[in-house]
């Protein structure tokens, strides 16, 4: 036998199949991690930057819980900027852009330095099932591979169709095959599969730019980083570059409506609404005159360039006469051209919240399979399906974020539930309890859990707990040291900060807007012991009083919701018992099988009277 | 128009291409190299080496005429070996092992930092010709793309075909398309093709390898490189491991042999004799007991392996259940089948000296597609093509490297005399001129040949003044300065030579053989004025003074040999009309078109009184 018995196999190396495999790997589990190429493990398919709104926050979860993608990340990035920092602090969210080969390759180290992954190179055709479970799966070169637990991140290459103009051909990205084999096997067993549709903008040589024509847009000066470990920063950065499309770039683009794959009915599949085509944009935003493309690096040392904004599948030649009127791009070099691609997908209503597929046992789905769209959204189900395929072989139960745990937890329930008809993307307006969901406290919110199964490490827990106490500490030295006046009067003025009617706490001081903590400490001798805190921490307990009141109003919201999600619905409840349910309810609780009222109540189509009724009937 | 008119097409970036664009831009060529994917520029195919014995002095050249082979690869080494340093200097060949990733990133950034080359990811169709001249290439995307010349550089990437065992499918290499269309429209007009095979060995974990069982093989301790430029060299270095087959691995790979391609028929193309796969090594030599394998890292941060010297196409079973019978391997894990892949090529004997076909003019051809086998061989000729492509449409003289200059010389003039059925790979055994054609003389062999053409910088032609009269000061100064017994007879004890019998001069005691300048220079007070010399000069020297009786008999004879290679057969002259002419040599001239009466006596068949008629008819 080539191969041993492997506990989980990770079918694809992309963003979710790299941190599947190490997680159930890092969990103790014997992984197996098969891709069609081991030379593109860890491609950034689309543009080089990873977070942004609400993706940001998702990294710096996946981190918390033990994942790679927040250290790899850190190690390969050219520029870095905390986005909103001019909003409240929910809305924090890193980004940074990345060196693409840089980052590939410190993923695959990163692997590679990861006990109990192995790597094979082979297309995997299909999925072995034995008494309803995934057992194993058969290659292309004819192997069969066992193992207790199977997960699929097939990413774009399902039955993937490129599309330029009227140009297609099959692959899974260009200039890569695409596969075959898992979806008519699924679909054959039961499986609900559908098609979806993604796109990548031209990459354009960036020594034929003007980059005086356009709006420089540098890093941040301070470079926080997405890693709760301490990861090394940069010590320089690369800048990207603003510009916009004009209503001649539009009138071009539409010379090659025609011949568009899109609009003349070849590409069936349904794009990702938040991160459109520029056909897209300007058919459907058409009183808009102009639209934002951010031109960024691809890397330290490359001249290859991404136009972000500028995603298309027209005509190659109308995508270069219309990029040509953009300010800048005047001399313009394609390196490669923008295309569409379309894959399949399997509607996630088909799986439970560990992401196991319900119809086979120890089936796992994770990434765009999912429906989903986006490196952090691929990378995070990717994550949680390799730890619950793990705990699931160890007969452990699953983990399973709340909403009011994670965005992760806001994601996969809300795939589950709703389902998706179109690339699903995280925003923050997703999130009913973002003002807890936030960058900074990531660890905090999710550390521990992750450190009771055993995977995020003692080093780890250990920076929680100095956080969480250093945390606590500061709030309550605040509330003892008192500030008067005198000492007062003068730095307050200096932030435009009224005079202080009395004595105070020093709490009451930083509750006042402009007034922060760093400065307070700095420039108030009363508080000079709190000196010894380290910046994240004083910037956490900061945050923590400042926005106490916000945080506290969520966290009731979140009992009283906790109630609902506390009640479980038994696994084989059967649904047509309960007479008075709607027949939509109905039929949608049966097809997706909620795990608790909480659940059942966020189903698109049902009605508090359902849940009521539901409730009821199960004994309240 | 997407693509302005181009001076130079390469199409292909592997060895070969890379090294055609980069020589025929440096020499002011707008040149444009498509490749089919640029994520994998410059790809190691095959072991994650560079040099050895020829194929360093290769490296050496090509560095000496300002390609850039020599500099991506110190810049990429993880090892570095000067082979043969026991024997004489003619024989020493640097080798270096490489990180694959970093090589491939390397040669990309080279290329986009050297002006005048643009990139673009397509694959080409077929060639344009205008007026019986390459015009420029039509792609895969539909564009035809204008250039005056055309350079090839296919790889084994033109109608690929991969065997594992009994499965087969279209490749390039695995994982990567092949390409067509391109010999389909050469036969048609009029080429021959024919096909070639080579093979690749499994990649495997080096952490399910015992490195106990094999013996280390370290970096020297001195890392001279390849490039005559100062290139930074790395401080540390990783061992290659070395162990064996053995009897029961031979019998288990036999029991394969009827699934084999190579044994069953599929594979039609002649494969590379002096690199075979390892069936065919214990078919060849049943009588051996065992043969060597090589143990290569592939880089500084992984933990794949490359076993070289068991590549194979068996089943990937067979592979499996012989490799773990190799002391090391027990355990071992595969992570991707060695396999063979079948590929097209041009005979050469359709090509001029130039690497131009005699067919298509401004076409040319290197690398594998004419018959080779071997990164530094596709190099030379992608460096040599690009320099000629560009001579051409500046209608200036062709860089035609004698025998006598250069391995690429004999490498050229042997592929398109004799042409090649199976793949060309270089040994110093092929050269007449071994003695003259050394690594350390490289650059004062070509340098200043590249610089007059305007490709070798400033810098690199000062530094070849500077050697050669460094070189020749030493040997005057070594001439004048005497030593007296009394100065050197303790020197000479301590190195095992016996005590001058009077005053001498210098000279003659570097003759005797254990004796070496660097030592002299260090040791004996008189020589002390020359430790200004750098100690590349100082070898130099020391390499021409006792080598001086073998050095200036090759001269001689080469100066002999080139009064033939001096008298020019005219372009168009009528072999018909020379009556006593063999039948045989009588359809090879015409079929080669020898440049010169020189590479008339070289084509086989051809006897020397063939050349004596033609000599006759010439006019003399």
């Amino acid at each position: 036998m080539i191969f041993p018995n492997y506990d989980v196999i990770v079918v694809g190396a992309g963003h979710a199949g790299c941190e599947a495999a190490a997680a159930a790997a890092n969990l103790g589990s014997k992984v197996l991690l098969i891709t069609m190429n081991m030379q593109v493990i860890a491609q950034m398919s689309c543009n080089p930057a990873m977070g942004g709104i609400a993706k940001g926050q998702i990294v710096r979860e996946i981190d918390a819980l033990g994942g790679y993608s927040g250290i790899v990340t850190d190690l390969s990035m050219i520029q870095f900027r905390m986005l909103n920092r001019s909003k409240g602090p929910a809305m924090w969210s890193p980004r940074t852009q990345n060196d693409r080969m840089l980052f590939a390759a410190t993923w695959r180290e990163k692997l590679e330095q990861t006990k109990n992954v192995d790597f094979y190179q082979d297309m995997v055709k299909s999925i072995i099932i034995k008494d309803g479970r995934a057992a194993g799966v058969v290659t292309g070169l004819g192997h069969s591979i066992n193992s207790k637990a199977v997960v699929v991140t097939s990413g774009t290459f399902l039955n993937g169709i490129i599309h330029i103009g009227e140009k297609q051909f099959g692959g899974g990205r260009v200039a890569e095959k695409a596969a075959t084999g898992i979806t008519e096997q699924l679909v054959d067993l039961g499986f609900e599969s559908d098609r979806l549709k993604t796109g990548t903008p031209p990459r354009v040589d960036g020594r034929s730019l003007d980059y005086s024509k356009m709006e420089e847009q540098k890093g941040d000066d301070e470079i926080t980083g997405f890693s709760y470990t301490n990861t090394p920063k940069p010590n320089r950065q690369i800048s990207c570059w603003i510009t916009y499309t004009n209503q001649k770039v539009h009138d071009l683009l539409k010379t090659g409506f025609d011949r568009s794959p899109m609009y003349t009915g070849r590409i069936e599949g349904t794009g990702p609404r938040y991160c459109p085509s520029i056909e897209d944009k300007i058919n459907r935003f058409a009183e808009r005159e102009r639209h934002q493309l951010f031109v960024e690096p691809e890397g330290w040392n490359t001249v290859e360039i991404y136009v972000n904004g500028f995603s298309t599948s027209l005509p190659e030649e109308v995508q270069y006469e219309a990029l040509k009127q953009v300010a800048g791009f005047e001399n313009v070099r394609i390196f490669r051209p923008g295309y569409a691609i379309e894959y399949d997908y399997f509607p996630p209503t088909q799986l439970t919240h560990s992401l196991e597929t319900k119809l086979i046992g120890n089936l796992f789905f994770a990434g765009q399979i999912n429906g989903t769209t986006g490196y952090e959204e691929a990378a995070c189900q990717g994550l949680m399906a390799g730890i619950n395929a793990h705990q699931k072989i160890r007969e452990l139960d699953p983990l399973i974020l709340k909403r009011s745990d994670a965005y992760i937890g806001v994601l996969i329930d809300d795939l589950i539930s709703k389902g998706t008809e179109e690339p699903y993307r995280m925003f923050t307006s997703r999130a009913e309890f973002r003002t807890l969901l936030r960058q900074d406290n990531a660890d905090l919110r999710l550390t521990e859990l992750s450190y009771r199964m055993g995977l995020a490490s003692q080093e780890r827990m250990d920076a929680v707990i100095e956080k969480r106490n250093g945390t606590e500490k500061i709030k309550q030295l605040m509330k003892e040291i008192s500030v008067d006046p005198s000492e007062a009067d003068g730095f307050l003025a200096k932030y435009n900060s009224a005079p202080m009617p009395h004595k105070n706490k020093s709490i009451q001081l930083l509750l006042r807007p402009n007034i922060g903590l760093k400065e307070m400490i700095q420039e108030l001798p009363s508080l000079a012991p709190l000196k010894v805190f380290a910046p994240e921490i004083i910037e956490q307990a900061e945050i923590q009083i400042k926005y106490d009141v916000y945080i506290e109003k969520e966290k009731e919201i979140v009992k009283k919701m906790s109630s609902l999600e506390d009640l479980m619905i038994p696994d084989n409840f059967d649904y047509d018992r309960v007479a008075a349910l709607s027949n939509e309810a109905l039929q949608k609780f049966k097809k997706i099988k909620p795990r608790t009222l909480g659940q059942a109540s966020r189903i698109s189509g049902v009605n508090p009277s359902d849940v009521q009724i539901l409730m009821v009937y199960m004994g309240r």
